[in-house]
């Protein structure tokens, strides 16, 4: 293969990859997948034993739990989906390489409704909980590999400023070390864990409402 | 994590979030999930006991509700996709609170087949009628604060007048108040409410046309 | 209602839906489901039962029609996909009429994974070929009616001829009619009707690759 | 049909598909599901009878090859959607044709997780990886096909040069002359085999990052 190619001058991987558009709409279906999938977890048990108002009512509450854990899932996805989205909106273009880089997030994407279902299904389990965790590290992992690795291939925009680039990195690793934190209180208690993760989460997806203004937010856009 | 961000100008949360473009992707693909999904609830009862025309004739008839309802939950994820799309429209820009007011927006999308299922399978139970309300009423509620952070947020193109901005909003909640009506009836029985919602429902996609030329149409498009 | 909107000029419907963008993004993740969740009725019957390479064997050929019934499912989403696609390049832009004549003909394909299923597993009865036909004939019936509000709507780009027009009008006439003609042939055997249909689809995706060559394709494509 | 056609100077087939978008748009959404449909089957065995952390443990050991082979159909779907998505990026324009050969690779694609699965199910049995490489060759096949078609019907870009076109053609004839090698080690074990074609996608994905640097990378993707 070496020698063939030693022949021409163009390699295929040269040619490969490279179109951000496409990268999106992958994301975006895969997504919308991985969030909707979990719904489909969502039955009611014994639903042929119900014959009142009162046993449908109870077969809800048992359900309370688990959807719980599909919300928790849902806004697990919605973070990673921002976060990556937020990048890609920094790229000036892609590569082939990068698109190695996205379609390993997307795997650790696609595995997330898994380890939600596995969480709700075994709660009081370290191992269910750290299989969630790690599956949370591998997004978070790829996301910042991903970076890393545009900005060292040149792929942002010219109009990304240094600070910019750092407030990305600092945002995944400061976000992995708390969710670090929040597996470790596992060694304690496993729904003190789910907790503390599940208010980082609703912690990122709505203080920032509450603190940075509208206007703020418009100056920054631009 | 304060005094870290006190250190540089840029935060996170200043830059993340924002394209429209992906937002609308990733609701087209999660929309397309969510209705399709309903598809998968129709199987035919004790399909391995047919063995003649009429005894598949039979199952097809008991799947009627079903469609039936399988078609209300299509019609109504189908409303507030045009409603959501009719927003997008209006938008110059997104940012990040926009962004999780939409994932929650799509978060009560992607809860709809379950709601849908549950009211199919409990027709006749009060419980499920409200579960299946208070999902319209969420899709309603985000939906109307979605305008309402664009109007404060200044997120509107230059060109949407007020009556258009007083239309969405009035659309919203009148729409929110006659399904709560509809939900109400179930005090009395659970048909009539669903019988009045799905009317109600075609009605908003179907009486329209009855009323408005091509001609006025055309002209409001511009 | 009426006398409140009688108030302001802007009514919710002529501002409500209209992006094609929107409505073909919809569309394609809407198709790609439904073409791919046919894959999900190919379960090997039995699996437990095999342990020996001629058990697989004889397994997979079980398959065999199912799969054949899947290819078919599939041909026909690309059918009406290609259709609907090549109107949507006709038009200018749509409007809230539009969109949803377009969702009641994404209804009817997001339910051809159960007639396709119900046909796959009820090969031999007249009625699971009747409701493929009947969801056939909603596919073309949404896509005619879509066309010719267009043309009345005043829809179309201004470089769509009248000869163009009637082309796409005829070719759904005429594709409808032979499947009614290739239904009706179920009254003497539906394995005919199957037949007849496959073969016909298979005319429509391959045959005019035979019949015109790559030059006359590139001319009319300008 | 003939005559009713030269009446007229336009036949539907001169003016239907053409749209790379939605055709980029269809198989971003099939891709995704395809992907995302393959953790569907990671269901945790005997999930009843666990009742601690070490039966727990036990039984997600048990998942791991299940896990693998999701990994590597995955890969698989990456590789060729990669491939796809750097055609695509060299066509100027499809037609109707172009359209349905890749109609056929997004038919050959959705049958991939059924084959994923089967293989994870019949690990030991040679025809469980004959069907698994033949619906690889189909892919290869379809999109060897498209190139070829796009080529000889005009519809590159002006800017693609006959290096580039040879390097595609090459790189497709390679890989599948490996991957028919890999298939034919089943004769004397299936395990080589899986070994030897996920090694094969392995060193496709992540091999060419650790050979070219992102400064060659660069220069080429202008």
């Amino acid at each position: 293969m070496g020698e063939y190619r030693a022949m021409t001058k163009v390699s295929y991987n040269q040619i490969a990859g490279g179109s951000l558009e496409r990268l999106a709409a992958l994301s975006d279906g895969l997504f919308a997948i991985a969030m909707t999938l979990l719904v489909l977890d969502l039955k009611l048990p014994g639903a042929a034993g119900i014959h009142s108002e009162r046993e449908l009512a109870q077969g809800l509450l048992l359900l309370g739990p688990r959807l719980l854990m599909f919300a928790m899932g849902f806004l697990t996805l919605g973070i990673f989906w921002t976060g990556q989205q937020t990048q890609l909106r920094h790229f000036a273009r892609g590569d082939r390489n990068l698109g190695w880089i996205h379609l390993a997030f997307l795997f650790a994407a696609s595995v997330m409704p898994f380890s939600t279902m596995l969480l709700a299904e075994f709660l009081a389990y370290r191992l269910a909980l750290l299989v969630y965790w790690v599956n949370i590290l591998a997004l978070g992992a790829t996301l910042y590999f991903s970076w890393r690795y545009a900005v060292r291939a040149g792929l942002l925009k010219d109009d990304v400023s240094h600070a910019t680039s750092c407030a990305i990195e600092r945002r995944i690793l400061i976000a992995q070390a708390l969710y670090a934190l929040g597996a470790l209180f596992c060694v304690w208690n496993t729904l003190a864990s789910i907790g503390f993760i599940f208010a980082l989460q609703l912690y990122y997806a709505i203080a920032p409402r509450l603190r940075f203004g509208a206007g703020s937010d418009r100056k920054s856009e631009v």
